[in-house]
């Protein structure tokens, strides 16, 4: 049975020579792939190994790019990654939460974070956003997720030959304006701002508030008001997943309806067009 | 702004004289009530101080009590716990998984892990459950939450005087199979056995498999196909906080309509006795 989180005997910093070694060890279960995965579950580890150019390192933040797309060993994208397999599996520890253990491969030259020789276990990260994107040079479809690092030791940098001291990892943290969901939540009186829907239990109303434009590196949409809407955790789903989308005149696309909107409640509609232009790199072909 | 999540400058095992430091830490910011919280947003911080004595504490598990339904500083409960400020607030934390630190006090002699003199913190823990119970006296409802740690120290117990090296905290989790939930979505074919709903983005569907019991201490529901039923992310929500129940013939309690069952997905029915009497002393008096 595959698990997520810390396997026993193997701590943050283990150091191992092949893939084959961390198969055995039973950290990854692939010996190419760059997702380990439990098929409909989730991701449980990740190899950050140099095979995607999109990929970005900053120690404890990644942005890791989906797999398929492009000849094994090759740089260039050749075809459309599809929402399917790992990329699909990845994406499902947005909700689920589970950790994802992160593994750095010698290979990785672009990063300072990467070992000069064989590959080392750098701890669990968190999977916190994901969305579809388009290579520079050939506009194909890649699938971006961003996974940040919330306890343990900041990587080491290749410059670096000691394993660092336990540090808390909270340089790329992004801090979130808790006030900010509960204000609008009562302005809708938690109506889900798409279906209507307001959900009770105990006289206790709940809702989402939900970010149009990503929070945080590269996305960089702002923890406001106006980059947020209020959802039911249905469509809350949905929408993190451009199953839907808004025009705007906040009509849905991809959907029949509108969003409900109210006069308090301005949204700013660069963050519409932001969440649109992912929408239609999405749809272009599953 | 209050926040989720360490508090630089206090690690883990730091030691306080008194509620008045800990609020000034920024830790916790009340001097008396166990709970500190962002009001519609969460718990940050608990104090586990011997106030209540329902708690129950395993170390790496701590089965928290809610606020009220009793005179301060008295033992015995003299009303119903209700489900509005801080119990509302903790409960919060089940769907957002922000991490609550943890304070122990010197008061709660009952634990051995709580500190001889003083304050400690312990570190992050996250919130598994929540459910409504009754005091064994005087049949008072209380609400009650199950808090696990998740990484970092074991805490020391109060016979031990050094504080312990770092351990990865393993214990007391429940190992899931991460098999069933998807194998049950299948059976299903992803549809909510409550209203019906088959959620879909990009040609994938999404259902959340929900326990019908809850895992681990103290309800110890089992992780099999005959404790959970599928249902989309809003009757999930509703049914955790036990808005609605399943009487044994299936027909919803608390609100129209009946489960959606299909022959080969068996429901043991004791589960179901088991959430409904959760339900019952849940809407006992609000």
């Amino acid at each position: 049975m595959r698990k997520f989180g810390e396997i026993k005997g193997y701590p943050e910093g283990t150091v191992f020579n092949s893939r084959a070694e961390i198969k055995a060890a039973a950290l990854h279960n692939r010996t190419v792939h760059g997702i380990s995965r439990i098929k409909n579950v989730g991701c449980d580890c990740i190899v950050l190994n140099g095979g995607y150019k999109d990929d970005e390192d900053n120690g404890d933040v990644i942005i890791y790019t989906g797999e398929g797309g492009k000849k094994e060993g090759k740089k260039d994208h050749t075809s459309h990654q599809i929402f399917k397999q790992g990329n699909l599996d990845l994406s499902l520890n947005k909700d689920s939460r589970e950790p994802i253990r992160v593994i750095r491969g010698w290979k990785f030259k672009e990063s300072e974070y990467s070992p000069k020789s064989g590959y080392r276990y750098d701890g669990l990260y968190y999977l916190e956003d994901f969305w579809p994107d388009e290579t520079d040079k050939d506009k194909f479809r890649i699938w971006r997720y961003r996974l940040v690092k919330k306890d343990g030791d900041f990587p080491p940098k290749r410059s670096e030959n000691a394993k660092p001291s336990r540090t808390i990892v909270t340089t790329s943290r992004i801090d979130r304006d808790p006030e900010i969901g509960p204000e609008l939540k009562e302005l809708h009186d938690f109506r889900c701002q798409v279906c209507g829907i307001r959900l009770e239990a105990h006289g206790q109303a709940h809702a989402v508030g939900a970010h149009i434009r990503g929070l945080g590196k590269p996305n960089n949409g702002d923890d406001s008001k106006d980059n947020m809407i209020i959802l039911c955790p249905n469509d809350h789903l949905i929408f993190d997943n451009y199953g839907f989308s808004i025009d705007d005149n906040f009509n849905l696309i991809g959907r029949e309806g509108k969003l409900r909107t109210i006069p308090k409640h301005t949204i700013n509609k660069e963050n519409l067009r932001f969440h649109r232009k992912k929408y239609s790199i999405a749809i272009k072909s599953i």
